[in-house]
């Protein structure tokens, strides 16, 4: 039975009832709803509307169905609406009518709210650590492949030679400004609803600021309309999630590439590959495949939810129902998706050989140019010249670090030191300022990195 | 074990393998896997490839996988990877190693294709008919309340009074493009991969045409590797469903006004409404608030899955497994809704005389246009008349047909006809070309609809 | 001046003016608002609103402004609040106040939906049509590389052989359906809502039939309530786009991926081709990056669009003003697209050794598991067996084509032929059935392709 | 003529060169593009590039350029393929081959990633600033409007009394997260990538540090693999303005149903509203309906970024150009539409009558409830007899504060105080923790949100 039958003369239709509960998804929130009980009960104690005896009674009924959920021996109701109104009808038959009392003065309203909040207070950590985690592989396979180099890509055409590590730790910043912002989600998260009742306040004199840090929260909200209704932090953590998503698919359509036979670049462990069941030859990179298709379903979750919050009015609307789900499931999905991640990236082999063999000296067209610039010649001009040096390579097939003197002559260098530019090393070796890719400039970055794991 | 262990050395590291398995939504496919099993049986056996009596067995154990399936009686192992592992999985069981003949010149890639496929061609019927339900009652409004007129509104304003019947259809038009939608998706969806293999075809001389006729389906796919990755019809499905969410979203948001103390049209049953748990007088829409919310969920399932797919390369990737679980959420939130929309409009009580008292007089501004226009006056400068009327009417606080004929003169209009054109009985009554809200073409449009349901 | 200042005393502020005004875009309907003022003013004259002389004179007005808008010597006001009201006022300054007879009966309600449908309905052909030419392309370039045998991949993996021309038709059935899914939304849209004025229709008896007939939709919309707030053909047009963005951005991720120099198996012309502006030696498949990236943008329009309607109240809300601008952006950014990749493609150099050179012996795999099936060993101890070959030959670092007898014994193969399996040409002739590889069936869907361009 | 054809043989396609031409829409980053070049000049001007003179021709040519684009005589050219190209066009016209060295070291990769940052960096505070004047018309609101009562609600069913003060801060909040998020995003968009090249940083010693500091960055970018292809500044910038747009869509919904006849709780002021073309009358909220509406938009804008992000393969690619249309379509809606609704709230007339005639005794069922639990029965029975009475006064069709005495009776309440609980001045007062409704709350709460603007 619902809390609310008092009015009513009808009962639910039955499959209204189906569409209306919420028990199936918010059970999640047991802990959290049973943890924000007590507050509430202490905070009424204070406020002198629970006698110590009574508070002792709910306190330790709420603390039995705490040990019930924990134990998985607690028992759902058909009739229970919600995970509310489940805990309180449980609360009555461990302590009789006067679990009735624990309700005065809040709402469902700011009491849903407020188990949200403290269950993304937790979920907010555990999707840090894993981030934290890749964080940490990225960084030693930085370290574990120093030296190596490979073909540096944009538009995916071979563009400039870079460090293996220098890579790796490409990813680590994005990773890095998203552990940023769940940090600062976390401290606007941590605003207590609670208190707040319906929409209007509370008639009783509850202390909300001790409320708060009874319950961990930095402060209580300011308004009561808003506290029932925000849903920002919703839309902020479905953002986070989908932001990491994209950063993880990125991630995940690199590796899918050089993990094919034409880059050769990696190999995945047998324990991160799966096979086909009609090919026998086959060895995919479902995980990874699976990292960026998800980047696309998490887009969607968040964009559920800001289609939801549109338009309505303020204050509680039952639309906000629609808020959990998404919010599990894309917690779910990343607690999922990042461990697997990181094994794999932590058991890739690498070919070095392969890599090296990719760098075709064209690449090094810049640093052609570059000798140019550092003979006096205006880089637009020197970059010209080494457009048609590479033009005038194709034309003879041959490499661009296999033309004559003759060759170069043609296109006006004369100085043979020309014929040295064409040495990956030495190329990577320049780009020293901070941020490139030469050895020294990395390493700085790799310490910078260390700093934050 | 998975179908393709052959190749690998290591087993899959097992929170990979949680990452990686499809068994949790894909046995939503059980039935459809094994009907797909059957014919494509059917299809071996008469390649050639399963003599009679190899197929009589497979036959029969796919039969007694049904109805395992059926009667809830299947156990799924850890190590099934998929449905369609399950179901070979059992399979063996059952008849020993011939079961290993079945997967024969077929890959799990036009298999589950072709599962969802058939999955989809069941779903879409059951989603129309609760669409026609919903129809069916909206009529049936538009026929028991006839004669009962309200106030039209554009911009939320007031605006010119309707009849409640032409207010209900106006919700029938929408649906009825939905179902048309739906019906043309699912001619779309009746093209049979199966045959196409992993992505080249097969090697085994099946009679297409003959399968997709045993299993429904009412042409082969024409391009093997377009039929393994086409998943237009999940998006195209995806769509229909954020398009009556979209509609139901808007007739809820019109239903929540409309049941406002302010507004006061309609009451809800008591069966369709639900409390709260702090204030006792409350009794709120919430069944039409989770339509208006859950049309916010549904436009970003779509969203999901399109960015899915965007940039996948040809052919089959693993990211197309993001592809079932937006259905099945989108299918089950559809059949759970439109049922709860119908029962709650089927018994809204409705308030006409709350209804013919918020039609303002100058709700007929327009219509007192048309009386001037009817009089040789250009409509614009008749327009600019009565603007001026209302603004006369709004300066002296009184009611627009109470303007007395000293009023009317400094305006410019002598003739006293103009104070009987404030009856909104004879105002709908004008509106008589097709489609307008006069009683004739209210009825002409009832009549359309009832040839379409 | 706004048509509608009658009833206010204050003029409105600029910024809001500025935000309320949809003439910088909804001047792209121009030729749309007056042809469909033509209509309506022989619909008025019909009905016996306008003399034959007065109709004559709006007539001849309105192909005046129709003149000036062709030769772009219509002169715009600030004050013109909307293209409506540009043209409204433009006759007014031609033909006097007679122009005011105009808008009798209709409302810019019906008017705008009017005027869009008829846009969209010349919009569409024209997206077809640039569609047809990449279609006529795509099979243009399976005649001409008929005969070419490349890798095919699924998770882009080297998986089986195919014909390149079976490759370039497995995009030319994706836009065949867009091109089904565009000529259903066609005839959608042929609905005119015209003579449904503000929202309850028209008070003049206008003959909406008639009138449909003259502007080339196929019936008059059935509700007034929906046909003024009915955008279900915006939002169909903006899926269409968006699968037609995603169809293209597959393409595109392949064509890049092929023009890469690990796989190499396409180059772009120059003429479709961009360079750095600091890497001299780069040659960027810009087109196709812009194809792949624009598929992103244009899911974002169809999101924008749904999750602008939902929660509307019915007929018609200023929020519907948001529906042009992305239909427009949409169009444009298709007619754009398309034929740029239409001669990309038309001009791409294809190499055929790159791509035989590509086909690992491992890629037939299948063909060696189907080898033992033609035994009578079941296909699931066949792949078992063509697994273990493929980890024998990874282990002997041998292509699996140069396995010797002793190893084949070792995997329980007696049978000499087995070293006969590896040929791709006779594996792509096994895969006969309709829908695959072998050439023959190849070009049987080549005749099918060319009968729908 | 591109700066990159010198190894190309052909010229681009026209249809590809509009394409991909990105002048039409990154010209309005054209004072930044200057920016950043004097300031890279200064930079290869102490890392002995340029020479002092060389430094100083360079930087008065740009300084040239920078007073044409603010005096708007700049002349674009036909071939200039972006900003970056014509601006080093430019420079060539003015001070000849010299300026082909301004490009040196550097990329349009890691310049156009400076220029949008810094364009964002100074967008993002006018967006702070109209967000700032917007609280400021909240909190002048909130003043001048105090003391007055008004229903509030939940499912838009009203609920409980509320200060019309509370609700106009309720707004407040919202915007104040909002603006706590553009901070914190600004922080993360002052990272520079500027010196990272195209992709692998670059080959003179440049200082990078000091070239922040010189563009008002905090840091340099760490990888620059990472600074060329980051974007999560964009997304995050357009989820704040989505965040925003649905904050203003809610405000919108309730002034748009305020407005309404039947709520009469507000009127426009003249010079922010419209009227109809067709309906003399009507006096429509566009300005609320367009924020509304445009929420939408805002949404689709953010899930169209998302979109094109996801998947892309590390480093530059040209699916990032798909960054700026959406940045600037954002900012200019919401430096549009922010001004709009201050305007618009501060003009609002209210109508304080009509919202204490609209506060129904049965709204003070709560404090009914509350006045049972002070008298030490369980909230849970307080509530139900509650709402028992609220049902009898519905079937006795009297108002709830009309029971009488032998009324209360039956409901077994016999205190004749309990007919003094309907008074909603009372009801309010006792909503008085932090929070609440209660005048001394909201007093405080006032305080606080004047600090914050």
């Amino acid at each position: 039975m619902p809390l609310w039958s008092g009015r009513f003369t009808g009962t639910m239709n039955p499959t209204a009832w189906d569409l209306n509960t919420s028990l199936p998804f918010d059970q999640r929130l047991a802990a959290q709803d049973v943890r924000g009980s007590v507050a509430w009960a202490g905070a009424l104690h204070r406020a002198g509307v629970l006698t110590p005896d009574e508070h002792a009674q709910i306190t330790d009924g709420l603390q039995t169905i705490a040990t019930e959920f924990a134990e998985n021996t607690f028992t759902f109701h058909e009739s229970d609406e919600d995970i509310h109104t489940a805990v309180e009808r449980r609360l009555g038959e461990l302590i009789g009518p006067l679990a009735g009392k624990l309700h005065t003065g809040r709402s469902r309203n700011d009491q849903v709210a407020t188990d949200f909040r403290l269950w993304m207070l937790e979920a907010i950590p555990q999707v840090d650590a894993a981030l934290h985690t890749l964080q940490t592989t990225l960084v030693q396979r930085a370290e574990a492949d120093w030296g190596v180099i490979m073909p540096g890509y944009t538009h995916l055409q071979r563009a400039q030679p870079i460090l293996l590590s220098h890579w790796w730790l490409s990813f680590f910043w994005p990773l890095q400004r998203d552990r940023e912002r769940l940090g600062q989600l976390a401290a606007r998260t941590a605003v207590l609803p609670l208190g707040c009742g319906a929409l209007a306040g509370t008639a009783f004199p509850v202390d909300r600021a001790g409320l708060a840090d009874a319950l961990g929260f930095s402060i209580p909200a300011q308004n009561s309309l808003d506290a029932v209704s925000d849903r920002d932090f919703v839309a902020e953590f479905l953002f986070c999630a989908a932001t990491v998503g994209v950063h993880l698919s990125k991630l995940a359509e690199a590796v899918i590439l050089f993990t094919t036979a034409e880059f050769g670049f990696f190999t995945l462990a047998d324990a991160y590959s799966t096979g086909s069941s009609l090919m026998p030859q086959k060895k995919n990179p479902d995980v990874f495949e699976l990292a960026r298709g998800k980047a696309g379903t998490l887009i969607g979750l968040l964009v559920g939810l800001l289609a939801t919050l549109k338009g309505l009015p303020s204050t509680y609307d039952k639309d906000l129902q629609e808020d959990k789900t998404p919010v599990f499931q894309a917690t779910d999905t990343l607690l999922a998706l990042l461990p697997v991640l990181t094994g794999a990236l932590d058991t890739i082999t690498i070919h070095p050989a392969r890599m090296r063999a990719a760098i075709d000296p064209a690449m090094l067209a810049t640093d052609l140019a570059d000798f140019l610039v550092k003979k006096g010649i205006p880089f637009r001009e020197a970059h010209a010249t080494a457009g048609k040096a590479v033009r005038l390579a194709i034309e003879k097939e041959t490499p661009l670090d296999q033309l004559t003197m003759e060759d170069w002559q043609t296109l006006g260098i004369t100085d043979p030191a020309v014929t040295q530019v064409f040495d990956p090393q030495k190329s990577i070796e320049t780009r020293n300022a901070l941020g490139g890719t030469a050895p020294d400039a990395v390493r700085q970055q790799l310490n910078e990195s260390k700093k934050l794991i």
